[in-house]
């Protein structure tokens, strides 16, 4: 049995002050004070503020080209060629999905992400390699990273006979979530791809994550293709749509049909809050109880530059994108990266609560506001109550090569 | 007479192997080896990435609450509620105008800037002790930060009687440019407002800066009227103004011709490049030669919680904001936090060139597009020859109290 682990003299959320005891990966207790035992392991944490474990709701593990040469950018802006430019880069760069899904989620251990559902490509050219791959790295991390495999499409599903296929042995092998990718825009085939997505969710009895990129009434027109479908299968509380640019659009009474509808069929939505394109209001998804994730999307990758795997960056892009300035509204972009997050994918023990799996971060700083605005090297990252980061460095035993 | 500074191993804006010797707060010499002579003060940079000296076009340094207890958000959203909520709050949170400024100053020195525009509200209420309170710091940092202060009528001009008075009084005090706010929005009289601030400038011989956050056709309204102004007045290259949502309306062909206009008038633009704001695209102001430069605006004040000084995180929220993802387009963005500041502050011997002021940051990145992605601690700070910082950390001779 594992020595008891203790928190002393943390700030739970940014408010009380408390003690907590971790024991087999759960909260044992959480107190004004918890007494020492003789063989306890104690952290004195000197008042900091304690986070509940962050949540990563869209990245790419297979995507990454962290810890690699950097990779100068220099390719169009289209959906399209980012993705076609990013299918040939994968045979020129020696983009090894295990090696590079490790690094990104070694690298989200230390900025205290304890779990990630990530969308991994699927395609015709790569076949399930680059799948195997973050496959193998979430065994690897199984202990300390939560890991949801969504299997996509990427390069499309109709225009690229054999991928369903593939995405159908995919989710055989190990895949929890079906992918799909704008319906219309990349497959030109709206009905036909939908079709096949849901026919594999119900097929797998699994939920489904559609990249939804289209812009105003096109997309307005494959969301309510994807919720006529929720609505006929009875899929209620298994879709999430991800980007969703569409609910950005001008239209403000066609928007608010749609979000009623949505909250309506339980569905859930992921932002990255991109500050150059449309996006859902966190405030309207909060005002109908519709769960709304936030995700990194890709990081330092083939399609952008940017990125680092912090959850409160991205908190704060969240929080910069929806102008909230008030400490309630920014309490409400860091929900994006944990609560709502969590209720996204499903992890029913998330909290720092007693009897919970002990996922949680600490940050020197005084308030919750101040641990999105401010984001400063974490202290102490606990994943199922194993300390997996200090300092913003990863514990050597969970680096990646 | 000062020792020479032989910065040895750097790499000069990303490429090109070099070393740098510094004397007299000048670069003396930029050659791929300099040979140390006996008494140089020598740093080994180890291949680190060398920058120009950042530079904060557009910020507020007697607003911070910057190392002051967290004070929580509640206000309004308006600008309006905004500044309402600011003049009653400098009399109920401790704001000293001196104490505050200094400490954005040294933190904004441990992050690589070396120059700063400041606007300093003026307003009947506190009259000129804010103004006063920044001159302090300005002249305590004069030798290692460039500060321009605005004299910015934050209340209203033309709603406050009086208020241009104090702005006169402000600029015969060491005041360097004439600011303004919103002529419709705010002042209900547009004519009144740009009448005076236009009769303030030529009166004082100095530059204008307005704040022009009114939208779409109400925002293209009051900017026509100030680009009238330029004109009469022959005041090109005088005149900056600073948000200019109205440049991000909907209508391309309208602001395609402001633009123009904008350009022919040698008219300079800044930006915060907020995500949930219209916003002048940098790469349009690029193709005409329109300076644009961006600055951190508010940094954790009564109006945001946001904002820690670092102009290289600021340079990503401009990259993020105009979706550059090509390393050039990177640049680009990081060009608005130098080059062109350098220019719409009128900086003349500014770059990394023998000769100029040696004002330099030295990061630890492979690519000049890491530095704007990644941001990691500045490994050295030097401003006009003096090392300021090291490791993120302002020396203790320029920290604040």
């Amino acid at each position: 049995m594992t020595k008891r682990l203790l928190l002393k003299n943390l700030r739970l959320m940014g408010d009380t002050s408390a003690d907590i005891a971790i024991e087999s990966g759960r909260f044992l207790q959480i107190a004004p004070s918890i007494a020492p035992q003789p063989d306890d392991i104690i952290e004195d944490c000197e008042g900091a503020l304690a986070l509940s474990g962050l949540i990563d709701g869209h990245t790419h593990l297979d995507k990454t080209l962290w810890g690699m040469d950097w990779h100068p950018h220099a390719q169009g802006k289209s959906l399209q060629q980012m993705i076609d430019t990013e299918r040939a880069l994968r045979h020129e760069l020696d983009m090894d999905a295990k090696r590079q899904s490790a690094r990104q989620v070694a690298l989200s251990l230390s900025q205290g992400t304890t779990a990630i559902r990530s969308h991994v490509d699927i395609d015709t050219d790569h076949g399930l390699r680059l799948f195997e791959g973050v496959a193998e790295t979430r065994a690897h991390y199984a202990d300390v990273m939560q890991i949801e495999i969504v299997a996509f499409p990427q390069s499309g599903m109709m225009i690229r006979e054999g991928t369903t296929e593939l995405m159908d042995q995919a989710l055989s092998d190990g895949a929890d979530i079906v992918g799909g990718l704008d319906p219309c825009g990349i497959d030109r085939d709206p009905k036909g791809q939908l079709d096949a997505v849901f026919g594999l969710a119900e097929k797998h009895g699994k939920p489904v994550d559609i990249h939804l990129h289209e812009p105003g009434e096109m997309g307005a027109f494959s969301l309510d293709l994807i919720l006529d479908r929720t609505e006929a299968l009875a899929m209620q509380g298994k879709i999430t749509v991800s980007h969703a640019f569409c609910l950005g659009m001008q239209d403000h009474a066609r928007v608010s049909d749609l979000l009623d509808r949505i909250a309506a069929l339980d569905v859930s939505l992921a932002t990255t809050a991109p500050a150059s394109r449309p996006v859902p209001s966190v405030a309207a998804c909060r005002e109908r109880g519709i769960p709304i994730c936030a995700g990194n999307d890709g990081i330092r990758d083939t399609w952008t530059p940017y990125g680092n795997a912090d959850m409160l960056e991205r908190a704060m892009l969240v929080g910069l994108r929806n102008n909230f300035r008030a400490d309630v509204e920014v309490t409400w972009a860091l929900d994006t990266c944990t609560v709502d997050a969590a209720r996204i994918m499903g992890l029913k023990d998330y909290g720092l609560e007693v009897g919970n799996r002990a996922d949680l971060v600490l940050v020197d700083v005084g308030a919750l506001s101040e641990a999105v605005t401010l984001r400063p090297a974490r202290r102490l990252v606990i994943s199922a109550g194993q300390i997996v980061a200090r300092n913003g460095q990863t514990v050597s035993k969970w680096q990646a090569a």
